[in-house]
């Protein structure tokens, strides 16, 4: 397994399906493996790039991810397939590793407060923690280390704590960089993100990190996530995580609903001409997966309500017209 | 009256609610008349500027809006409020002239297909029929004229012929500043626009029309609604259609469903910094006057979901702390 070997190159922007983690993270319903797997190779079929499979927590804390060996097995299997998992600590990024996957995403929050109630760290425990999973990493040649993809949690509003101030997300993520991140995600975990905010936090952090690739991680809660994506592309965001029909939430954050969905930004990245890789009617024909699995669970998405428009051309064949003209 | 005499100084962008209009057009059952003028009521308390509160086609064929004179009269009586109605012909423009409606909200369609079946004429036709209405109000006196208003309709595609070139909006829009607008609205009316097209098609016609103010009124059918708003703000749109809980539709274009939520959309300017002069608690407030109407009919929103951010600070509070700091 090289780094970075599993990123396409005829894409502009990376998806990356986190309904698997971060959307079943909140649901006590155990969703079948098999089915898990299923979802898995269905949305790699569709075309999405990246997928983050699951957890290494505890099961004791969240069985839903009790199989997550099993999960991770399987998705290793599927090809070009970039596979994900979030690693809350030195032990899960260990079990994470010895399973070959592709990028490890730690999760610390800015907010002391979520910090402390999510993974019951302080901020610097969190980093001196990244950093022994940095060290582990390094111990392996670097043609076989796993990305270290951290993601900031509450970066842009927090729950508890309210309006998060523009200088601690720079901070931690000067801290995650100096510790040797490859990329940043910064995540707004409960939903508070406006457009001008995005804009703030993407351009001090982008002058802070120098080039260091960011990305978005946003949800739908009061329905400014899509708004809030182009903003970030507008900063020269090019990786999205997202949840097919918009599966997500946080327990430890209330009033946190679901990722951004999955279908709605492949259809606004690609109708703005961004190529994701994805095929929309393939990805919108996996959703029965999730429905026939959680039929109590509300899924979200307007793609999959009305359909693409009447003669779509899909971003990828326009520019194929263009480069024929130019 | 005085023309533009309801527009408020204190706010940065105008909102105007449609799903009086826009959305209960589509909706067979009938909202009683006095529950309309609730609403219209309990939305303008909450500080809605403008509300498009009816529509004088002939009752025969929506019976909906059968009550247009009386729900017209209430709605004048509501102090500040902007009042407009949609009039497809100079006959319905007649008709709210006499009641004294302050904006006349003429449609026409870009695409010839959804004209013909939406107002069952030829594009060159409407323009002719406008002018009529202009001739009409320019037989008042200046300060007793109505706004023109008119609405492009399927300016950003059209469910019968896909994409729309944007040649053929600017064309419409010339056309109409030419005959006498006051302002012209472009409408998405199938939910087709993306950020992108959104800024091709404002700037273009921005560059025709010169100073003439643009409104935009658009659909979420797929889940861009808020994502084409920011795009449009960037072009310097400073007003939107929407409705409440994304009431809405149009019979005649299949596959579209609600405008734009009122609500969220009120959050995101709000969020960004644009006072809408809305009280956004009151606004969510007044959901309930829709629901126990229309109980089987889906409402939607994001904000009444998960409620405001903590410690949320209005963007007119903000504003004031501005002023007193610098």
């Amino acid at each position: 397994m090289l780094k970075g070997s599993t990123m396409k190159t005829d894409i502009d922007v990376v998806v990356c399906e986190v309904g698997l983690r971060d959307g079943l993270q909140s649901i006590a319903q155990f969703f079948p493996t098999a089915e898990k797997i299923a979802w898995i190779q269905a949305e790699a079929a569709a075309g999405v790039p990246a997928i983050e499979v699951t957890s290494f927590v505890p099961a004791t804390l969240i069985p839903q991810f009790a199989d997550a060996q099993e999960v991770v097995m399987a998705a290793r299997a599927v090809a070009g397939l970039r596979v994900d998992a979030l690693v809350p600590n030195l032990k899960g990024a260990e079990r994470a590793m010895a399973l070959g996957v592709n990028s490890l995403d730690f999760v610390m929050s800015v907010s002391r407060t979520h910090n402390l109630k999510n993974v019951r760290r302080e901020r610097e425990e969190s980093i001196e923690e990244f950093k022994r999973i940095v060290s582990m990493v390094r111990q392996l040649p670097p043609q076989q280390r796993p990305r270290l993809t951290p993601g900031l949690g509450t970066a842009l509003g927090c729950s508890y704590e309210g309006a998060i101030a523009v200088d601690e997300v720079v901070k931690c993520a000067v801290a995650l960089a100096e510790a040797g991140a490859d990329e940043i995600m910064i995540c707004d975990t409960v939903g508070y993100a406006d457009p001008v905010l995005v804009k703030k936090v993407f351009t001090a952090v982008r002058s802070a990190v120098g080039s260091l690739p960011l990305g978005a991680h946003f949800h739908d809660t009061r329905g400014l996530g899509l708004a809030n994506v182009t903003a970030a592309l507008d900063c020269g965001v090019r990786r999205f995580d997202a949840s097919l029909a918009g599966l997500g939430g946080c327990q430890f954050a209330p009033g946190a609903t679901g990722n951004i969905v999955m279908d709605d930004l492949c259809f606004l990245l690609d109708a703005m001409g961004l190529r994701t890789g994805v095929d929309l009617d393939k990805l919108v024909s996996v959703r029965p997966m999730i429905a026939r699995n959680l039929p109590d669970v509300p899924l979200y998405g307007g793609l999959a309500r009305s359909g693409l428009p009447r003669n779509y051309v899909p971003a990828a064949q326009r520019a194929a017209l263009t480069n024929l003209i130019f």
